[in-house]
């Protein structure tokens, strides 16, 4: 079986990747990094998930973002907004809860990991459609993650690829529910909310959770949140 | 003033590229990583450094890269070699002592601290010449690093790049000890040694000892280090 790298963060998008991946075969290895952000419940969500999947290994990295702070996820001076208007989505503007190079972060810790076992491959849910305004989060992120990645490594001086896997990047969270819930994926596991409580709790309000709610709405199925 | 973020190691050449960024009139934020290596002392080193410089603000972020392991520098269980022989240097064998991705890890860390204070430019002291076997220490890495930075930042997106200096890339270790010293660099700061103490006391046998060693004599210049 392919030894693969899935990304979780503990939400829905990271849930769904991971249950594509063992769809498809891969030998799973689950990395969450913990990156001082508020919503904390994510990394314990992340560990019931890695331990629902029976992956076959599950580690959970510490980067301390908060020491850089300047978005509203990390920085507690920061409040978390509610939804953003369609003004501000359509004008492509980057949200106030926009960590600073975080899939960038994220990815380099991912590719350490992939080299050290040897992994061909680094799954992650990062998704262009919900997130217009992150700029690490399109298509032609990946593709220069993935040049970088050739390059940076042992394997690329080798001539063996590592490649990055986003099998969401274009599709909607109404998309991306009903193709988990094909795959068998227990959302209520999942924790969206940008500000839930330490016991996994959403808030209902933040952008994050409207998104999730209007995502359970557009595929027809019961949304197993906890307000 | 221009605002950079320079990356500290501690060691000899990153005390040198802050030198240098200084020199060229910039206001200098440092950044140390500690990714859980063996040499502990090097923080310390990078610490002080940054103190002695005046630097207008030192920022130390954690990465427990021991998690990963796979380095004779994080993983306490690989004993850390003495000099290669000139054959594995020819060859280009990547060393133990390599990091998986730790430049990569690295650079994605100060580009997110340069994002969040709005700095242009992030200088470190990646070089090519010494540390031969190293993927993530050549000019095409740091090309495309700033590809990956370009497309990666908020910056990026309105159009505002943020650039990678590796003033080093192409020098040689007594080319940087004589250029440091011109700019009054006090190399009894610095730590390059892969097991110092926590003092900062080098073994004088691994390579990163024995480059330091043949770089002041190459230099003509007295060797500050305490063995």
């Amino acid at each position: 079986m392919q030894r693969v790298v899935v990304l979780m963060s503990g939400g829905l998008d990271s849930a769904t990747v991971l249950a594509m991946a063992q769809a498809a075969g891969r030998a799973v290895h689950t990395l969450t990094l913990s990156y001082g952000q508020r919503h904390m419940a994510e990394i314990e969500a992340a560990r019931r998930i890695a331990q629902d999947a029976k992956v076959d290994s599950h580690r959970e990295i510490g980067v301390d973002l908060s020491a850089i702070g300047s978005s509203a996820l990390t920085d507690v001076t920061i409040p978390v907004p509610e939804a953003r208007n369609q003004e501000a989505v359509q004008n492509r503007e980057v949200p106030v809860t926009y960590v600073p190079a975080r899939n960038t972060i994220m990815l380099s810790v991912a590719l350490a990991l992939a080299e050290s076992i040897g992994a061909k491959e680094i799954w992650c849910g990062v998704n262009a459609v919900d997130y217009s305004g992150y700029p690490d989060c399109r298509p032609e992120f990946i593709r220069a993650f993935e040049d970088l990645a050739r390059i940076a490594t042992r394997a690329g001086i080798q001539g063996d690829r590592i490649l990055i896997k986003a099998p969401l990047i274009r599709m909607s969270k109404s998309e991306i529910i009903k193709a988990g819930t094909g795959l068998g994926v227990d959302y209520s596991l999942t924790v969206s909310c940008y500000q839930a409580t330490l016991s996994g709790t959403a808030c209902g309000r933040c952008e994050a959770c409207s998104m999730r709610r209007l995502g359970f709405e557009g595929a027809g199925l019961p949304d197993p949140t906890r307000y």
